[in-house]
């Protein structure tokens, strides 16, 4: 039984408390927050960070900001404390002894249940022994486990800005266009699914199609003219630049 | 019984052919095609343009610049004439008098099989005839009925560059950093589900997350050190000051 205590009350502390209540070989023996209103989801819960229970594990689960104010509260613990952030680097938790990560990435929002089995978690540890605690607990609730450094957790949090934050921008502009010219949204979805299930089993760059792949300069000029936006057409031009620079390389 | 001509042995034709191999309500009376190789995959083939069977509905399923082409073989047909394509009128199917388009809006590779009941499929006709008989069609292979018209039609296909074509691209950039830096791209590919997921059942300007919309500068100057390549700073600048305008508009 390792036992936690989860510092914060987000979503990402939401969605681990979850993940960790289906399990019995984890107990989170405490949720500590500043907001009262916020730590009504949790049982066992604190507002209070001078009395933080006695633990296994640390978890801050807060925003890339108030990890450092988090952490100046832990300074007497000598459990192992982590936080669950894609871009600080591990050394900021210093000075305590024991500190690692414990990345789960997905993009989490209290409105959707995720099967955190699926869910890819990235440790790291300052030492073997702290790593495979690390590898235990995420073993509890994923199947997924990567041991990922502070530099490799960089690219992957760069990459999924692309890949998560970049792509549900563009959604946002498909959707854009069609509340603009009435038409529904809706006959957009089932593409969207498609394209994101086929990079699941293909490499991305085999599944590229479209005007600017086959350089049919004169749809790309068509659609230009259609839209109306300005900030839309230098998205439409640079993106397509980009593909048709991509296409003409590997020719 | 509708009897249809397929004309085309491209992605499109072999996905319609096989949806429409599995309703009895539909007979593929004849696959017309130039390429004899491509012909292979299907039954009652034919490459003779001047020998088209008897049906009545003619899917015209090539690529854009085809269409005119193909056309002109079709000038002594009395059925029904329709093409595939997202964005070419209905208009260009003129001189011929029964006219319309079966769009369905999906990206098909021969390497994955797709429900087609899933796939919504916009029809327009130039009678009402004519269109009764395209929807009767389209029911027999899908759930998801659209009549849309050829201004619409090419909003869609403009939104729909959007949300597959230039989506694909970001992957394919998100694959392309995390190679660079020997990190698997495996790592991102539950995310790139969950995210397109997320717009299923949420409108994406609720569920945009990320630095750009935290308005995280440190962040975005750091992200924007990282990456090696010169379109992809513009791409990330340029997606990035996007949500920061629309996150501003909204405020």
């Amino acid at each position: 039984m390792i036992r936690v205590v989860l510092l914060g009350t987000g979503n990402m502390a939401h969605h681990l408390y979850d993940a960790f209540s289906s399990t019995e070989r984890v107990q989170v023996v405490q949720v500590v927050g500043r907001n009262k209103e916020a730590l009504k989801h949790f049982e066992n819960t604190s507002s209070d960070f001078g009395s933080i229970a006695q633990a296994d594990i640390y978890i801050i689960a807060v925003n890339d900001l108030s990890i450092s104010t988090v952490k100046q509260e832990l300074t007497e613990i000598n459990g192992l404390i982590v936080h669950t952030s894609g871009s600080v680097p591990i050394d900021d938790l210093k000075p305590n002894k024991n500190i690692g990560i414990f990345y789960p990435l997905q993009t989490f929002s209290k409105a959707r249940k995720v099967d955190f089995w699926t869910v890819p978690i990235c440790i790291e540890a300052n030492s073997q022994e702290n790593l495979n605690l690390l590898a235990t607990l995420a073993k509890t609730i994923s199947h997924r486990l990567y041991e990922i450094n502070s530099e490799q957790r960089k690219t992957i949090h760069l990459a999924a800005v692309f890949a998560n934050n970049f792509t549900n921008h563009l959604y946002d502009i498909a959707h854009e266009i069609c509340v603009a010219h009435q038409v529904p949204f809706e006959i957009l979805k089932p593409l969207i699914l498609e394209t994101a299930q086929k990079v699941q089993s293909h490499p991305p760059s085999s599944m590229q199609t479209g005007p600017a792949r086959r350089n049919d300069t004169e749809t790309i000029a068509k659609h230009l003219e259609q839209l109306g936006n300005q900030k839309q057409k230098e998205i439409y031009t640079l993106l397509s630049e980009s593909i048709k620079e991509n296409y003409g390389e590997k020719l």
